[in-house]
């Protein structure tokens, strides 16, 4: 709650887009919470905030856990939120019990998890594991004008006193803790889910160049109207992806019409896809059509689809699922195996290190969303379970 | 070229809404020249702007003439200026060729022809002939949250030594110049066009309310998607304006997703459409579709269609069409007459004064884009038929 006053809305929600001034007042926040729990606050090239607890071997790889303090536009108090407190609360816990571990523990949050301000998301975790090289995104700009390298630096130049530390470090396995997203384990009656991996997801820019032109003047068969051609080929889109059943998500969430004034017919529109399916196979072959539906509906209007993120389905490693378990049926908590609908900066660290997941249930649901809510309780079984997995992993 | 400064951008276009910074820049040029031709400069409480010369008798009813400064986002250096500029010319012809007349001439510039910023359009000229009470447009506000009213009272505390005067005084006539937005007279050889009327017009603003979701988690079936809603009206609107034919103009111009990002399936959506035709019976049978239009492809979402102007299609009087006609016959300046596909605020004055257009050539037609372009003879041309038709009017 008190994270949310930073980007709050009228709504009820939360606007804290990556490296906006709403996030650094909630950086600085999250910075003063572990430093009076002892731990010790850095930062790297990419704008991720890790806070440190040593253990006894002070060379050994740490054990890394997290989530995002970014939020979409219009999101909600717990999306990432949650996964960067309940690691504090975790390391905070391990202090005040005085817990042994071998290896250090580190909370992180990651950088622009959700790719609202700037597309796509999860570089803060790409550019950490090499995903992706970092100069890949420092060029790409915001709505206005502002890019990835000039909001790192103000980010940077507004924590003198925390000092960075390379990309790409050695880590020995990462656990994240999230809210569900989705409506599957309030409605079975778990508290914890344990994931057993991330649903695949492309997404694409579709770029539609017309010709800007009177409303009152030009008659139909001289017009070139960027948004009818983008009208045809979303309903074209949506059409061809129906073929994929009731599974399959679809979604254009963003769509920009310039000049975008009612008595101009529209010059140029930029719309988002985001397309996501259990199963790769689908996937894949849902995805490919893309491009094409949308060159068919083109004229006479000319088009450009640019694929931004391929990520196909994966599965979480059996060791960190078990563990996992194992540690919440220690603690007599329930938990189901879950696949995350959503995507999270788990998928680039499963690449570099054993990596797993921890559900808890919100509110009917929802998520992305100011009404986003989960309930005290079931929030500190799932901080249980985790502070028993990181001190395992630690002490391994 | 000088006015063009003035929110000129890179395209070599002009960004220059209603009651912008750039506005007030213009208004404040216009008003240096106006003062060095002897008018005197005041407004009223609908930031319209008058610059005026006295005639004889100093208790008439003045004649008027001019257009708007404001431009589209993405809009010419002409649209508007050149009828505000040709005003001014005349009165400078007047003043140095010392022509008498009775009458007073006053130069206008109307607040926000265009409509771009602030929706509807024509919002000076309305409030002037008390087409629509003022207190309609005060709370009417920017995409930034700004309010006509507060926009207003910055503009006139801009201007602490332009009186202001009552709104609704009496007119005797009113005359626009303005280019043509169209290829008719470029294509006929006309340097002037008489204009008979103005093209009718309707437009709306439809709200499409679905529900914000994770793109991610939420299943097709359980979605209210506002953006595929809002597809799905566009293709079908536009589908049933096509037995229109070719004459029918149909265009969402602007469209707008709340939240607007990727990874969101969108919560709202509102659009625009204009709809215009040069017959009243075929625009009144096609607008009265869109409202059924748009419910019948709203679900699972809800809609709302406002219809926001209704402008039956006009004609000018003959006495007015004769005069220009005249006073272009004694230049021999041979003239076409010519319909106005764009609306323009003569529309309103119409219905207060004997109101006429004189409409010059655009290059290849092209308007409400940074391509517009005019010759400099044919400008002057427009001119010598106004300033003519002006002292006509004055002597009456």
């Amino acid at each position: 709650m008190a994270l949310a006053k930073h980007g709050a809305t009228p709504a009820g929600g939360v606007d804290r887009q990556a490296l906006s001034p709403q996030e650094v007042a909630a950086w600085r926040e999250v910075i003063a919470w572990g430093r009076a729990a002892g731990l010790s606050p850095f930062t790297d090239a990419a704008g991720n905030l890790f806070l440190r607890r040593d253990g006894r071997d002070g060379k050994a790889a740490p054990v890394l856990t997290g989530s995002h303090l970014d939020s979409q536009p219009s999101g909600g108090k717990f999306d990432g939120v949650y996964g960067v407190l309940a690691g504090l609360e975790a390391l905070e816990a391990i202090r005040e019990c005085r817990v042994e571990h071998r290896r250090p523990i580190e909370v992180v949050a990651w950088m622009n998890e959700e790719g609202s301000r700037f597309v796509p998301g999860m570089m803060g975790s790409a550019a950490f594991t090499g995903a992706a090289p970092l100069d890949h995104f420092l060029d790409i700009r915001d709505a206005q004008g502002i890019s990835v390298r000039d909001a790192l630096a103000a980010l940077h130049e507004a924590f003198p006193d925390v000092p960075s530390r390379p990309l790409k470090r050695d880590v020995v396995a990462y656990v994240e803790a999230h809210i569900e997203q989705g409506p599957i384990l309030e409605r079975e009656g778990y508290s914890v889910g344990v994931v057993t991996g991330i649903q695949g997801k492309r997404t694409f820019r579709v770029t539609v160049r017309g010709e800007e032109a009177h409303a009152g003047t030009t008659n139909r068969r001289e017009r070139k109207d960027a948004l009818l051609a983008a009208v045809r080929m979303i309903g074209a889109l949506d059409d061809a992806m129906q073929s994929g059943g009731d599974a399959v998500k679809f979604t254009v969430g963003r769509l920009d019409v310039t000049p975008n004034a009612p008595s101009v017919v529209a010059g140029s529109v930029v719309f988002s896809v985001d397309l996501r399916h259990v199963d790769s196979t689908m996937l894949a072959s849902l995805g490919n059509e893309v491009p094409a539906i949308c060159a068919q509906r083109a004229s006479p209007c000319e088009v450009d689809v640019v694929e931004l993120t391929t990520a196909m389905s994966l599965e979480f490693p059996d060791t960190m699922r078990d563990l996992i378990r194992q540690s919440a049926s220690a603690l007599r908590i329930p938990t189901l195996d879950i696949l995350s609908s959503a995507g999270h900066d788990a998928r680039f660290l499963h690449a570099i290190c054993p990596t797993g997941m921890v559900f808890v249930p919100c509110k009917d649901g929802i998520s992305h969303n100011p009404l986003e809510s989960a309930k005290r309780e079931e929030l500190a079984a799932g901080a249980r379970v985790l502070v028993d997995t990181l001190v395992a992993l630690a002490n391994r």
